[in-house]
């Protein structure tokens, strides 16, 4: 049992070696955190801890009627996964990549995967890869990914691309196209083949396209949710 | 008696050991602090303590021509009931949750309840319930209560379902169907008949359905100071 | 000589045993602080000492030519008033009413009235009451002050009730009838005869009622000020 | 040298003993501004020092093309003047108005002079002036300045008036009368007979009347500039 | 190695002595972002540091796929080159300043070279120049720079001319002349040849006019970015 502590945020969890990090964090589009969704349950993954701070908003999260800490840490094999049900408060950002980051390091981890998207004006299925050192570009060129090769990536996925790299961390980011800011579960499926070959892993993508049109209700009102201001949620 | 710091929050209060607790802070619709106000009639509570913090709104509230203060800790037989007369701040929530935990943890509480509501396009005049635990949950199919599977809890509620899980005390939430924010003590009366089969009580929901229109007058008030941002509010 | 620091104000003046605290900010109307000038020179007060804090708006007060300081405290015989010239800040609001109430016990005063008002559609010329126990009010009763049952009371005047309750001091607020935010010396006016009765002092209403509109003319600006979000006053 | 520590603000200033000193920030129509720069030009005044914070605006001020720091000290004879070519935040006002007045103390100063304006419906010519003290106010009567009766003294003028009599330091504002916000140099023209009454300088207004329109265009920006919140500025 | 801490910055680099610093930070136009990418391809300057600051924006860059830190330092030669890719927070300026100019105290810099702006109706295609001093003004008079002789100088480059004079350091600020407030490559190559005499290089401005329409797509997203208050960037 670790207790990992970046000033506002403190992590609390079990320790995994040598594992590979997956942060999902809910971006444009909310890939991550729908990917996240799908992980867990591909992979039988089972939480290990959670990441707590007071500058979250107030929020639990119903599961099956279960309340869920909005921001969970889970394992399965060799993979670690940081997801959180809300777009993380700018003001923590920095605090918490330097929370993860510092984790990983204790745990030994060998490398960051983070997502986020792209909007575009018409999608294309693609998804690309960006990575913070040439090495972890590379693989990802070996693997047949295509390199994003100029833009900016913001919210907690720049954040933990840049603090990894300082600590000598290999991070990598894929992104999804997306047309806007809502929940787009399609994309999402678009970035499990991707993921795939990245991990070694064999998700199937069919769960969340069947599923995409009740999840897309449910991150709809997160999304309002979130984008209120922290503001009293609205209730199915 | 017990003093309490969490931080910004401080708990003053007598014990009351073995109790479940209920809390009725007013989310939308404020049905927590309607039906706070019936139990401390109806089961005849009296006040053992109040909550302070100096990030409250400037607020005296009148009862009878006395002031109260507008955060009260009233208790009754086993049930100690955490009532304020206003939305609590989002900054303050977060300790006030760990106040309010670690109060129950020291008086060995027996469970948690909170109130909260779901907008609906269309009453069915059903309560819902949720938990911090799969056996809570049980407690609540065994008494008959529908689940509520999915969605997110906000506020003081749903900090509180998360902080009492960490530290592993049960905790449930009801939930109520209303149209919008404002104040709605009939829905608050369709919520009594759950609550009597949980407590094990014979609260009468008919002196609210008859002050209904009393207390409408009294909450709405309460609600439109509070929404303008706890500026200077209008009087009766 | 006394100094009083609650952290973000501090209260720099004379003692004065067993004495009637007064307060007199402007809230709605500005009631408190249209008759605290009033008092001032119907009792021939004198001032001791001041309130001061970092986090008042930048502000001197002009009378006759001389500067005053914003926030002054008079005396005379038994009688004492905190005399605002400004909106009390919501952040220091707590702190403030924790420093008077603290220089209240120190000094071992008798009680506290504050003045605040209600909006009406029309006005009826009365005048209600409100305390902070039901001694208090009974002693409202027995002077025929009719007693206003439930509300809220905001700002400075709440806050004072609030805290001064929990230190065993007893303390009533008068409220004003008005129909808007404005000054509005003739609601002030009106409590004259009350106050008169709860003081047993003599004070006429008649220079008041003479002077209304002049005073009216020199706090509209307060308020226009105050309402700006201290920005920069204008001048006679 | 001297450096005076006021929390937010540092004065790092050379002594001048038994000085009269002069404030001159930008208030409604920048006269103080205004008249600061003309001092210096008149009265040949050589800069002794700054006034520092990490509070105030990015800005550095240019003239001839060379830098300069946008809170000088300057000095000629037994005259000290602080001119600022911004608005001070109200949030450092408090303490920079105790750190002049420190700085006033440790260096015997005779007394304040600061500026401020009134905005009227139509100019009279008039300057008007009030004091802390009533010795303060008669010097100024006996000078044939009229007095300004009432009303309220805003920003470093106002918080400087009140800062300084408490520490017994005789101090005056004269009023310059304007019909808006913008930079007046007419009506700072107008003050400058009253100023060599009061200092016994023979201060000719001739330039600055005919540089007015050439400062009227360069303060202009200035206060549209920090009208904006301190925003990048526009360049001539 | 230095590691230089100015309370919320922290400068981490490599140490050049003797060098001309020069300071490229997006102001209006982003005018020195825009030379500063021109200058490191052209005299191609290895990158030797980075400035650090948990009040950054979440932001990584993208540079050929590989993630930039958003703030780096770069040297060639004598030069040392401090890019940020983001315009500086204004809460944060104060501080940065003061941690370059303490870097280039340490590293006994000749002089720092600032970039920044003139909003104008119509181009000329002129450069003008403003100094910290007399003699460094002189300077750039020399190389038949002309001098901009009044108006203010807003964000880093002018509070870094304030701090370097104070220290001693002499600085110096080119202006370019722009529209609006938009990416304007064309105006930072018309910049290149008074860089040039002043740095006694050879930096060749075709390829920025040739990638003008590139840069400009690329940065107009960053500064659409920037604007909407560091939220969540649009990707390529």
């Amino acid at each position: 049992m670790v207790e990992t502590d970046a000033e506002c945020c403190q992590i609390i969890s079990e320790d995994v070696k040598d594992a590979i990090i997956l942060e999902g964090s809910p971006e444009l589009g909310l890939i991550g955190n729908i990917l996240g969704w799908l992980l867990v349950e591909e992979l039988n993954m089972k939480q290990i801890g959670f990441v707590d701070s007071k500058d979250f908003p107030p929020l639990a999260v119903l599961f099956n009627g279960v309340t869920l800490h909005p921001f969970r840490i889970y394992s399965a094999d060799n993979i670690v996964l940081f997801l959180s049900d809300f777009i993380i408060p700018p003001k923590v950002t920095y605090d918490m990549a330097n929370g993860i980051v510092s984790w990983a390091e204790k745990n030994n981890a060998k490398e960051i995967i983070t997502f986020n998207s792209v909007v575009v004006r018409k999608k294309t299925g693609q998804i690309a890869g960006a990575a913070n050192t040439e090495e972890a570009l590379k693989d990802m060129s070996d693997l047949g990914i295509p390199i994003m090769p100029f833009g900016n990536i913001g919210g907690l996925s720049g954040t933990l691309m840049t603090r990894s790299k300082i600590k000598g961390i290999p991070a990598s980011c894929l992104f999804a196209e997306v047309l806007n800011q809502y929940p787009d579960p399609r994309a999402a499926a678009a970035m499990v083949d991707t993921l795939n070959r990245k991990l070694g892993t064999k998700i199937n993508p069919e769960p969340l396209l069947k599923e995409a049109e009740e999840i897309e209700a449910r991150l709809k009102e997160l999304a309002n949710t979130v984008q209120d201001g922290q503001e009293s949620p609205a209730y199915i």
